[in-house]
């Protein structure tokens, strides 16, 4: 692959691996916007949040390469894979980062633990415009087609329009098929968490082991102006995000107390 | 270790592990205000951010009790401790998880990949009033004695003014002894991020890794309401964190964009 100067240049990560359906939807459509560079890791790193690895080394390997593409397998984080092709893999400063489409949803505290996420923190980081895609379905085959339209739509956007500095976008789909897709709505992260259960059981020499398991519950159902209440009621929510975690609304009351 | 009714409960993590001298100055100031839970991994897990353990069992281990505390050894991140000390093994919710003394400073974009701060964000999506604090030397000999008197003062507000939900404190001291601590200013996130080095080495086969490297860089050092700005100018820095990323002041502009 050769980028010309009137190439865009496009970063695709991801934190469900190389062969994930999400990936691959997401290049199918990202070939048609400029050329690629793909990060990933073989296998799925999923809510990695925005880890980094730092007391082991980082493998990196160039697996595929094609005029409009060149794909490397990362053994670190999706945080790691954008830091290292920004700063060792890529000819220059890409145009857009764009990461996904997660199998699972991103929505609301969501963000919080996800590398699909993180990949596009860590772009706005680095003053790169980039955006995290994710659909409400953890299913490894799950169907993508609805995501085209919106992502052909947002990408445009994004390479004519970049974001300001420190922020990104996060957007989820809801898991239907392309005609059932209510439109596209700019929303707030939904307030919410994870009620987690731990499935509590025995190795086989006795010893107690933890799964963390658990199930995802919007604080405020209903908010209509929430992305989880979007994907919920079949729209696409697109939230810009900010890396600027001051809650400037208690700054006062904070300074009143200490 | 029995926890009577009017006894502050107080959760207790770090992520730099058991043996860490933050974590051990945290537990000698702490049995001052409660009774103690103690949860935290072997070795260090720095960096982790807000990662979870989905594909791996988790092991907990109860390693010493006393009338005042309890300390458990947990083999998962700083974020699966408190989940895992939350759902099963507190008595009740605690009334104040603190997290740290973390060896390195976790002010401006450092809040992003930090498990310190992490475990205090989990905390806080658990409506738990929480409060992670970090000390600016990385050195595993650092002194600690400069924080006793911020620690006290911050916990007591803590413990008689809880948190309101999803706000959670980011404590950042400065590595300097006692006397020369200038006192304490509420402030905001920086903006600043890593700069990356990536030390490019062959292993005994020839094969290239990376080992990750960076310094950081402030991108506002002239601010002087920023937690760096604090921290650089011998003031301990307490900045109010949400756990809502939402960047409102980007959505109107976005409406007209999409």
């Amino acid at each position: 692959m050769k980028v010309e100067e009137n190439d865009k240049l496009i970063l695709i990560t991801n934190d469900d691996g190389l062969y994930a359906g999400g990936l691959r939807t997401l290049i199918r459509i990202m070939e048609d916007f400029g050329k690629l560079v793909v990060i990933s890791t073989t296998d799925s790193r999923s809510a990695m949040s925005q880890a980094l690895t730092v007391k082991q080394p980082i493998r990196v390997k160039l697996l595929e390469e094609d005029e409009h593409k060149r794909i490397f397998a990362c053994s670190g984080t999706p945080a790691d894979g954008v830091k290292l092709a920004v700063n060792q893999l890529l000819e220059r400063k890409p145009d857009l980062i764009a990461s996904g489409i997660n199998h699972g949803s991103n929505a609301s505290a969501s963000i919080l633990y996800s590398g699909t996420m993180a990949a596009a923190l860590e772009g706005c980081l680095y003053n790169i415009t980039s955006v995290g895609f994710s659909l409400n379905s953890y299913s490894s085959s799950a169907d993508f087609s609805g995501c085209d339209k919106y992502i052909r739509q947002i990408c445009s956007m994004l390479l004519s329009e970049p974001l300001p500095p420190g922020i990104c976008l996060n957007v989820n789909f809801p898991a239907l098929p392309a005609e059932e897709i209510r439109g596209m709505v700019v929303a707030r992260q939904a307030s919410g968490n994870w009620q987690e259960e731990f499935e509590r059981r025995k190795d086989p020499a006795g010893k107690t082991y933890y799964w963390l398991t658990g199930s995802f519950i919007n604080h405020e159902p209903e908010a209509s102006d929430t992305d989880d209440w979007a994907i919920q009621n079949g729209f696409v929510s697109v939230v810009p995000v900010t890396t600027d975690m001051t809650a400037y609304r208690y700054m006062e009351t904070l300074k009143s107390r200490l």
